[in-house]
């Protein structure tokens, strides 16, 4: 082709963004099926211009929780897992942790006493051994453990235990015109330290539970620092209410794995138009675990029931994924 | 010129974005003059790529109180004289209230009485009022209150009473790749039923005082009902605070008007970095009104002083806007 016109060719397709490239599966690591359709046709339906199921790019909210349903969350959460290497790097300093649970179970690496304390107890572990720092300095520490950490069973970076399926879709949908939140159980500012480069997703755009902070004067610089009080649990209840809060828009897509989730899909499902609700079913214990309805961890009874009944989209880790991991190719 | 041609330069404008209307004053109701000037350098210093101040667009985030800063502010908070009108409307369901204050000196219409009740008085009539709707019911009642009250003075409908240089500014910011939120003691959720449309501000980018909420089912249809209770009040330190919870990023600049704006310039200020601290100094009471150190509403005290020894950028409303409102051309 002339060079002229071969400029011109190279304007248009990038103006009119009609290259090859938009003819790839934007979703290699899921089997094609019936819910590798769901999830595309729902996104082709909201997306299509002059659709009576239309949906303006700034309603296009999809919202996700994190443990199970973006990275895996066995055998415990792993902001859990920090906490305890945390518990045991601090515990010199709170001799009466010795003698009061969860943190008794901590010390003793009793992990499953420490999963029977329920979320409030394991966020009271967590929340306790976050406080005292700075915002910045807790982030150094996390971004520390998430560099050094290895997980018991994969030998690797919790980072790399995120699902490649979930990071290709999360991709796919801003592509597609969506604003993907995080809307999880784990703590805001934990979350934050890897959200950006693991998912893509801003730390404006991560909600999660808190502990209360307070503003200071050091030395005339101003500090947030963390201190040791719950402020929100952002599970069950708490995660439309949060949504509401953060957000202000009921979301079009909302992911979960858990009895955690159920009114987070509940509240997106009652919005009016075309809606997804998905969760996630740990049902591959080979390349990830396998559990549900008697698990403490990533519990899933009732929603199970209720997107049965309602006809939500059930994902089979085992059949629907043809990849977990990206390291395990 | 050659049709062809035409068009190729009008695509080639189009690419470039070189038209003339590039030239044009971004800022035409801001006279010129070294407010302005250092409002515009400071803009064109963080967005200069290659220069040793370079802000990324993802960390250009400003932070905008909104009442006395983007609307005027008196005889009376404006959500404060809708509270007013709701305690009015909503009297005969609530006895009580004839001997309670701050109530009793609301359906007296003494606005002094009221004003000295301070900040969490006034939050706790506007939120008492604001209780037992849902929160689509309750934006609902904002927006008919927005269409149909008037302002006592200019006899026109509040949103009217935005300042035209704060709409210029948020605009010119958001072209410059900033995201701009509104940071306000006023409630959340009244804030957004008028924030988009007047301000250009979405409802995920407006950070506001709450009440608690209830998650409920009714008749099988999950409703997020508004509880007459305080939750946050975002004020003073609580504004760095919401801001580090909501955004997890600290502003490069900040615009406020009174003390409850100080510890949210000072978190701004305490960045690396070029950053801007702006406070909107009231001082034309022909066009709008004149208070600083002894008003209750607006009270700017502290703030001015800080300001003044640290060199933020204060603005004369009288001296550095040509006009204040749009509809006074």
């Amino acid at each position: 082709m002339h060079p002229i016109r071969k400029g011109i060719f190279v304007v248009l397709v990038a103006i009119l963004g009609c290259g090859p490239l938009q003819q790839s599966d934007p979703l290699p690591s899921w089997n094609d099926g019936p819910i590798k359709s769901s999830i595309m046709e729902f996104v082709a339906t909201v997306t299509r211009e002059g659709s009576e199921h239309y949906v303006p790019t700034a309603e296009r909210i999809a919202v996700f929780d994190n443990d199970g349903t973006l990275w895996s969350e066995q055998p415990a959460y792993f902001q859990l897992l920090f906490a305890l290497d945390r518990v045991r790097a601090l515990a010199p300093e709170h001799p009466e942790w010795k003698e009061r649970q969860p943190f008794k179970a901590a010390l003793e690496g009793d992990l499953e006493a420490v999963a029977e304390s329920g979320v409030k107890g394991i966020l009271e572990l967590v929340m306790a051994t976050h406080a005292g720092d700075t915002s910045e300095e807790f982030q150094h520490v996390v971004r520390e453990w998430l560099t050094n950490a290895r997980h018991p069973r994969f030998k690797r970076p919790y980072t790399d235990l995120v699902f490649a399926p979930m990071q290709e879709l999360l991709t796919y949908l801003r592509a597609n015109g969506f604003t993907t939140y995080i809307v999880s159980g784990g703590g805001t500012d934990f979350l934050r330290t890897f959200s950006d480069e693991v998912y893509g997703v801003p730390p404006e755009q991560v909600i999660g539970s808190s502990i209360r902070t307070a503003f200071e004067m050091r030395d005339g610089v101003p500090v947030i620092v963390r201190l040791p009080q719950l402020e929100f649990i952002n599970d069950k209840e708490g995660k439309p209410l949060a949504i509401q809060k953060h957000i202000g828009r009921r979301p079009v897509a909302a992911f979960g794995n858990s009895d955690g989730d159920l009114q987070m899909l509940q509240w997106t499902a009652a919005g009016e138009g075309e809606r997804l609700m998905v969760l996630v079913h740990h049902t591959d214990r080979d390349r990830e675990w396998a559990y549900d309805r008697q698990s403490h961890i990533g519990h899933l009874d009732k929603a199970l029931d209720e997107a049965t009944l309602k006809g939500w989209t059930i994902v089979d880790m085992k059949e629907d994924w043809n990849r977990v991991y990206s390291f395990a190719e």
